[in-house]
């Protein structure tokens, strides 16, 4: 979804004389041929080899398979990136390849629907939202000008942040609220018989909202938890204790307000 | 907010030769002086003793003093309604007024947003949504009839269900999404202030949808969580199990997908 929206964005843009796009899965494919002016490659070498930008659009699992194919291949002087959720680890492990005369900067796009798939892409997905770029600080300054200048021609607003500060902001602004609405619609959902229908009908007081975050593809979530998990367990304490608060307030009936502080 | 659009409704529909209204707060008389027709009363009994339909549009924890004060002066044969959110408590505190010829019919209609206020009343804030009726079992037919005709007319789909059934699917689908949007926002910004702008400038990944369920009103919310505090602790213990499965999960970065069940 990510990666057609970045594809559509820069179709409709013009901002590349050629695209090479690769994808595991033939539905995939099908789907690009038809739809797009792009080389569709069977090879993952293709993609890159000529290629000034690489954008890795895809869950942070396969981020090592994904280098490995293409390490020996990726053309020198370009820019390495991609649009995961996650940052520390990944950067360790992109380190770890120890890529000579490639710029590894990485891109998170915040922005996103409750849909996947290349069919859900939408190419103003970017405007106006906040796209945060890191790299280590040897990173070259001129690459990280011509990356942010490729985000705000999609419309982004771009901001550096360290690997690190990336992934504890994101684990309150994006990872926790995605924990909580896993649970809650579990526990939704989980429910006696007699009131599914209720449940699901009268949904508009509160809950819809959640079961649309939690819609949202379990494999690249999944990473995101594995991937920033010592910030997300830190910041799921932390909410804990919140909970508990607002729980013995209920018990208490507490006459203060509990909601206000 | 709730009283607000249900007399821009009435309004706009032609529903009612006459409309009486009361509120507490002068700022708010003023508001409705100036932006609707209808008689605004400075004694609650003037606002009742004429009135075929009664509508409490007020936080729980005010129905007691407002019951007291009019209790004498409804109209006889009249229905009297409200627009609150839990319903077992504020049924039993009206039983033991024990009304004679009134016919109270609980109404909740599912539909709101996080503004308060009669300024952010919406005259069509009711169309398409549910609005859930509730009476004891001797209710009299043609007046549930007649209370489910008005709410229709104002665009409402309409359901009846028992006090008690009421607050346990509310507790899943509104009740307990609040508490946890509480939590979580505390949790945002209850934060480090390095970290202070960059949480509210990248809450588009997932936080800003609760902070938009945590700004709805807290007096109102804080009566709701007290009025059905035993519902809500129920869910609020199967949710916090839920929590902490996933938390396992991501201490062991379990491999087995655990959000999909």
């Amino acid at each position: 979804m990510i990666g057609s929206s970045i594809l559509r964005a820069v179709e409709e843009k013009k901002l590349a004389s050629e695209v090479s796009v690769f994808d595991k899965s033939n539905r995939v494919n099908d789907y690009l041929k038809k739809n797009f002016s792009v080389s569709v490659c069977s090879n993952i070498s293709d993609t890159v080899k000529n290629s000034d930008l690489t954008i890795i659009a895809s869950p942070l699992s396969s981020y090592k398979e994904i280098l490995l194919s293409i390490k020996s291949d990726l053309k020198k002087n370009s820019i390495l990136t991609d649009t995961g959720s996650a940052k520390k680890e990944i950067n360790k492990i992109i380190n770890n390849f120890n890529l000579k005369n490639i710029h590894w900067i990485a891109s998170h796009p915040i922005a996103g629907t409750e849909y996947s798939g290349p069919e859900a892409g939408i190419s103003n997905l970017f405007n106006n939202r906040w796209c945060i770029l890191s790299a280590d600080e040897q990173g070259n300054k001129d690459k990280i000008s011509v990356l942010e200048k490729f985000w705000s021609t999609l419309g982004s607003k771009t901001k550096f942040m360290s690997f690190e500060d990336h992934d504890y902001v994101l684990s309150l602004t994006s990872h926790l609220p995605h924990a909580v609405a896993y649970s809650i619609v579990k526990t939704a959902i989980n429910n006696e018989d007699k009131f599914k229908n209720d449940v699901i009908q009268y949904s508009a007081g509160g809950l819809r909202d959640f079961t649309r975050i939690a819609a949202s593809d379990p494999l690249m979530w999944k990473d995101i938890f594995i991937d920033n998990s010592d910030n997300i367990l830190k910041v799921l304490d932390n909410y804990s204790k919140n909970l508990d608060e607002i729980k013995s307030a209920i018990k208490n009936k507490a006459s203060r307000n509990f909601f206000i502080n």
